[in-house]
């Protein structure tokens, strides 16, 4: 059964799965996927313990879809495929279901306990949020909002390799917002501590929910305004100015930050600013 | 002693407050507030219990300053003020270390315990976090994106109330960020949702950061594309497309709403597109 993003309907109900619905079935950082597409039927896990636990990502084709953890049984027929190469590297990915139904999943193991006070969390009478009754607060699915930016010097733009980079890829400055920031401080702040430069012209360029864990990533242009390249020894080991079509291997156009290189490389290239 | 965010270094520390240092008192939804400024002297407050459960925010003119919590005391000589008030009406408010200080209260206080497992956090050993050391997984402040759109039809905008209003004031379409969705898909859902509404030409204006309790509110305008107006009911109570100049009463320019109406009403009355 093959799934695009085009078929599903992001939804939520209480209501435990049952005959005829889905599963989207994960192991670890693992998605456990059949021959035919990245869910299964419920009939086919069979296993109650495990379908109790599953948590709901609203409908496919009518179906209803759950998302739910199995053991990565090698007798079961399913291949286990890491999120990050199904969003990196297949395009057929269903990538919308697939991101939220990782995040879902999160949610829901990491709050079984009310941070507050301890005690063992319920869900929401009317919203996908778990819910402490005796401190009146629910925990909604969190979200940790991360800015990325190309930076243009010139007909250059910079690049730089993370000291913590699992690929070779040379990629962009980036970093996660603090509580009471806005986005272009945000972006001006982790410029200025990761590389010592100060930056000026921060315009939004798109954005992009990225699941490891819970990113979502918002992505800008920036123009070089002073001081000297001074990089931040823990987070990046190299960083450099690089002509457009003269890069290092740079992320592919699946993430955002592939797509910001290519759109600041175009900008270059043409002979103006981006709008 | 008047603080401006210009004097302000935020930063994070696990060391305790001593004489010396400032402290940010918050009493539920209110600043416990000295006539001189908005922060206490530690010699000022006095209470050890209190000030043992005081949060690193940095640093004010070289001294070290935190957020507590204390009791709102009638004879302490502090006048609470809301946190709403301080950032809407008082444009001299320190803005960022209050809307800091807040959110970095409510992670505190909302990760005393691991979601996981129920157990007590501990600190992580580098960065400002919770830390669940059985779990291995780190517990940061929350923010919460939370799209808010101007949507525009030839010389008319939009503008809605709200049926969780506090003012008479008109506002603008606005919800939170989903898991797996980006900013764009987010502005698109919540028109559908609450106003029936097709819009296209989606574009960033600006951000925000919001503590009420921990928003990130990120401001967009939009153009009519197809659709009649039919309202969630329990979402909205009214809305109508209004002429720049001719709206009813509209937040202040202190909010991202406010000001994205008031650029918004520019652009119309330019006859023009903002870019």
């Amino acid at each position: 059964m093959a799934i695009s993003n085009a078929d599903w309907t992001p939804g939520w109900t209480t209501t435990p799965p049952q005959a005829g619905d889905r599963l989207l079935a994960i192991s670890g950082s693992n998605i456990l996927k059949p021959d035919d597409g990245w869910l299964l039927s419920w009939e086919a896990v069979g296993h109650s313990d495990a379908i109790g636990e599953a948590v709901s990502l609203g409908s496919v084709d009518g179906k209803r879809v759950y998302v739910t953890e199995l053991e990565d049984d090698a007798g079961s027929g399913l291949d286990p495929v890491a999120l990050r190469d199904a969003l990196l590297m297949m395009e057929e990915a269903p990538a919308e279901l697939l991101s939220t139904g990782f995040q879902v999943w999160q949610w829901w193991r990491d709050h079984r306990y009310c941070g507050r006070c301890g005690l063992e969390t319920g869900f929401h009478p009317q919203e996908r949020a778990k819910w402490c009754d005796p401190c009146g607060i629910p925990w909604y699915p969190r979200l940790a909002p991360c800015v990325i930016v190309v930076i243009r010097r010139d007909d250059r733009l910079l690049l730089a390799r993370s000291t913590r980079a699992r690929h070779h890829f040379y990629s962009l400055i980036a970093g996660f917002v603090e509580p009471g920031e806005s986005l272009e401080g945000a972006v001006a702040r982790e410029v200025k501590e990761e590389t010592g430069l100060d930056i000026t012209n921060v315009r939004y360029q798109s954005s992009q929910p990225w699941p490891f864990p819970h990113q979502l990533m918002v992505g800008f242009f920036a123009d070089y305004a002073g001081g000297d390249l001074v990089l931040q020894e823990d987070e990046l080991a190299d960083a450099d100015w690089y002509l457009p079509g003269d890069t290092p291997p740079v992320p592919p156009q699946t993430t955002i930050a592939g797509r910001l290189i290519r759109a600041m490389e175009s900008e270059i290239s043409r002979g103006g600013i981006a709008l």
